[in-house]
C-alpha cells in the first residue's frame, strides 16, 4: 500500500481519528474502511478490544503507527485511527435536505451533521465553498453522524437544485417576506430542503424568491444566533421525531 | 496602574479581545472598562474610528500595547482588547433562569449564552466546577452576550435552588420520567428554570425530581445532542420571543 499522506481534500481518503471515531467507521461504513491504525499504548481497555475484534470479524488489517498517529492528530494521546475511503454519497430526491451555502467553520459543519441525523434529516447538500466534511476535525464534531448520512458537495445552488428536483424550499433569512418559524411549518410539505446560509452574511437576498422564507423569533439583543443553533432549530421544528 | 497579566480565573478583570469584542464591552456595560488596549497596526477604518471615539466619549484610557495584545491573544492579528472587572451579577428571583450544570466546553458556554440572550433567558446559573464565563475565548463565542446577561457561578445545585426561591424546574434529561418537549412547553409556568448537565455526562438521575423531566425528541440514530443545541432547542421552545 502506498505511504500515509496528512489529511488534504484532495486525498481520496480520509482519517476517523480517535477510538471513538475509528469504531464509528467501522459500525456504519465497514466497507469503506481500508485500515486501522493503532498505537503502542491503545491498552487493553473495552474499547480496545472492541475495536480490535471489529476489526478482525470485519477482516480490516490494522497497523501500528505511533508516528504517523501523532503527525496525523498533531496530539500524544491519539490512540487509533480508521483509514476510509471518501466515496460521495447521492442524495435522495423522494427526502427532505438539508442544504448548507457556504459554511466554512468545521466545527459548526460537524455539529450540524451530528444534529441532522438526530432530527432525520439524512441528504446533506452542501454548496461550494464550504468546510470539508471529511476533515478529521469535521468527522470528530459529527460524533461519527458523517458514516451514517449522504453528502454531497455542488458547485452552485443550481446545481443541487436541478438535482433535488421539485419540492418545496424554506430559505432561512431575515427577509421582509420571512414567516416565524412556527407559523412555517404549518406550511411544511414534503419533500422540502431547508436552506441555510455562511455563518457570517447569511443567505444572498435572491433566495427570498426560492420559496417561502423564514426567519427563527429572536431578540433584537443579538445580531444573529449561531449557524449550527439555528439550523438545529430548524430541524427540530419542522420535523419532531 | 499595575501591570495586566495573562487572564487567569483567579485575576478580578478580564480581556474582551479583538475589535468587535472591545466595541460590545464598551457598549454593554462602559461603567466595567477600566482601558482600552491598542495595536499600532489598528488602522483608521470604521471600526478602529467607533472603538477610539466611544473611548474618548467615556473617557476610557487608550494604552498603545501591541506586544501585550499579542501575548494576551496568541496572535499578531488582535488590534484591539478591553480590559474589563468582573462583577458578578445577582440573578433575578422573578425572571426565568437557565441552568447549566458543570458545562466544560468554553466555545458552547459562550454559544450558550449568545443563545440564551436571543430568547430571553437573561439570568444565568452556573454550578461548579465548569468553564469560565470570563475567558476571553468565552466572550469571543458569546459575541459579548456576557455582558448583557446576569451570569453567577453557584458552588452546588442546593445553593442555587435556595438563591432562585420557588418556581418550576425543568431538567432536560433521559429519565423514564421525561416527556417530550413538545408536550412539556404546554405545562410552562413562570418563573421557571430550564436545566441543562454536562457535555458528556448530562444531569446526574437525582435531577429527574427536582421539577418535570424533559427529553428532546430525536432518533436513536445519535447518542445524544450536542449540548449547545440541546439548551438551543429547549429554550427556543419554552419562550418564542
Amino acid at each position: 500500500m502506498p505511504p500515509l499522506a496528512p489529511y488534504g481534500r484532495q486525498l481520496p481518503y480520509s482519517y476517523a481519528l480517535g477510538l471513538y471515531p475509528a469504531m464509528q467507521a467501522l459500525q456504519h461504513c465497514p466497507g469503506k474502511v481500508t485500515r486501522v491504525l493503532t498505537h503502542s499504548s491503545l491498552g487493553t481497555g473495552e474499547g480496545a478490544q472492541a475495536l480490535l475484534s471489529a476489526c478482525e470479524r470485519l477482516r480490516i488489517r490494522t497497523e501500528p503507527a505511533d508516528r504517523l498517529l501523532k503527525r496525523l492528530s498533531g496530539k500524544d494521546n491519539c490512540y487509533a485511527a480508521a483509514v476510509f475511503r471518501k466515496d460521495p454519497q447521492t442524495l435522495q430526491a423522494g427526502r427532505n435536505h438539508l442544504v448548507l451555502v457556504n459554511p466554512m467553520d468545521a466545527g459548526n459543519l460537524g455539529t450540524m451533521l451530528r444534529t441532522a441525523l438526530g432530527f432525520g434529516y439524512e441528504d446533506i447538500a452542501l454548496i461550494l465553498p464550504c468546510a470539508d466534511p471529511y476533515e478529521p476535525q469535521v468527522i470528530r464534531a459529527s460524533m461519527g453522524a458523517v458514516f451514517s448520512l449522504r453528502v454531497f458537495e455542488y458547485p452552485d445552488f443550481p446545481a443541487y437544485q436541478e438535482h433535488a428536483g421539485e419540492r418545496a424550499f424554506f430559505p432561512f433569512m431575515l427577509s421582509d417576506s420571512a414567516v416565524p418559524l412556527s407559523q412555517a411549518v404549518l406550511k411544511r410539505t414534503n419533500p422540502h430542503s431547508l436552506v441555510f446560509g455562511n455563518e457570517g452574511s447569511g443567505l444572498p437576498d435572491s433566495f427570498a424568491s426560492l420559496g417561502q422564507p423564514v426567519r427563527i423569533e429572536q431578540s433584537q439583543r443579538i445580531d444573529s444566533l449561531n449557524l449550527a443553533v439555528a439550523a438545529a432549530i430548524g430541524m427540530y421544528s419542522f420535523q419532531k421525531c
